[in-house]
């Protein structure tokens, strides 16, 4: 089962892609990031991140992609502004016809790494052995959204008592 | 100049386009609602959406864009899920070489009919006759979109001392 993780941000968009075997193992297919520079007007961050996603949904022809839950910000306007870049994800997608599902980041660490507070490092290491990859190829801003993929994708096979699959986006 | 004007809502997006001629007189081209059923997950709004926007896009050419600012609601989940359903609608907007400008409902209305109070009705009434169009044939929901359009083509056309042309988004 393939899955992409996004982790979306208007200006930095991490992303990466599993494939989950039927043994439980898995490889990492890809992972990296969508950066939009500070200058950059939203309209063109917002192609340029619907453009990325549609790329990667041609490369791998993942069976889902796995989001982060919308967090509610006490700042309104950059609540609002990361609404903005994940309606342009969401939109490229359901496009694609790839079904989108959404995970607290405490539930896909805990699903990737057994540890709801595990930080980006701990999460990294674990993905990077378990997915076969040497860690330096990691970005630091890719962990989050190849541990969000690994969450549905373990779940997808493996439903646990206390997270199922929820419904899509 | 011909200017697509958007009132976006996950559910119920009014559009509009008209042609602003050189002597300042305008015609209706269209002008309808993309309705979204309230069973429809938000994924599928924002595919219909975005595609919507591109078949307007590709119907008639416009020079611009225009939408409503966002408003920064009081309720943040509302504030949300209008920015998911504004951004799938400017990244259509940009894959397809359209600028987008934004103006608030005040300025909109002002520049349309001169009152930044008036009611939908107001809104119709003047469009109706300064774009000699039947006003039967103006859905309520595009009356909003309406005067965004011609907001914009109005001040492109002819800037005003009190308002200029916004930044793109």
């Amino acid at each position: 089962m393939i899955v992409l993780g996004v982790d979306t941000a208007i200006r930095k968009t991490g992303y990466g892609v599993i494939d989950l075997q039927p043994g439980g193992s898995f490889k990492i297919l890809d992972c990296g990031i969508i950066r939009n520079g500070p200058s950059l007007p939203h309209s063109e961050c917002l192609r340029r991140l619907s453009g990325g996603i549609r790329e990667l949904v041609s490369s791998f022809h993942p069976d889902a992609a796995s989001l982060e839950t919308a967090f509610v910000s006490r700042n309104i306007r950059t609540a609002m502004i990361l609404s903005l870049a994940r309606g342009s994800v969401i939109a490229a997608l359901a496009e694609m016809g790839v079904p989108a599902f959404e995970y607290s980041p405490k539930t896909a660490k805990r699903a990737a790494t057994g540890n709801g507070e595990a930080d980006k490092s701990q999460v990294a290491s674990v993905l990077a052995a378990w997915g076969r990859l040497d860690i330096a190829e990691i970005p630091n801003d890719a962990t989050d959204a190849l541990a969000l993929a690994l969450c549905h994708a373990s779940l997808a096979v493996r439903p646990d008592g206390a997270c199922r699959i929820p419904k899509p986006i």
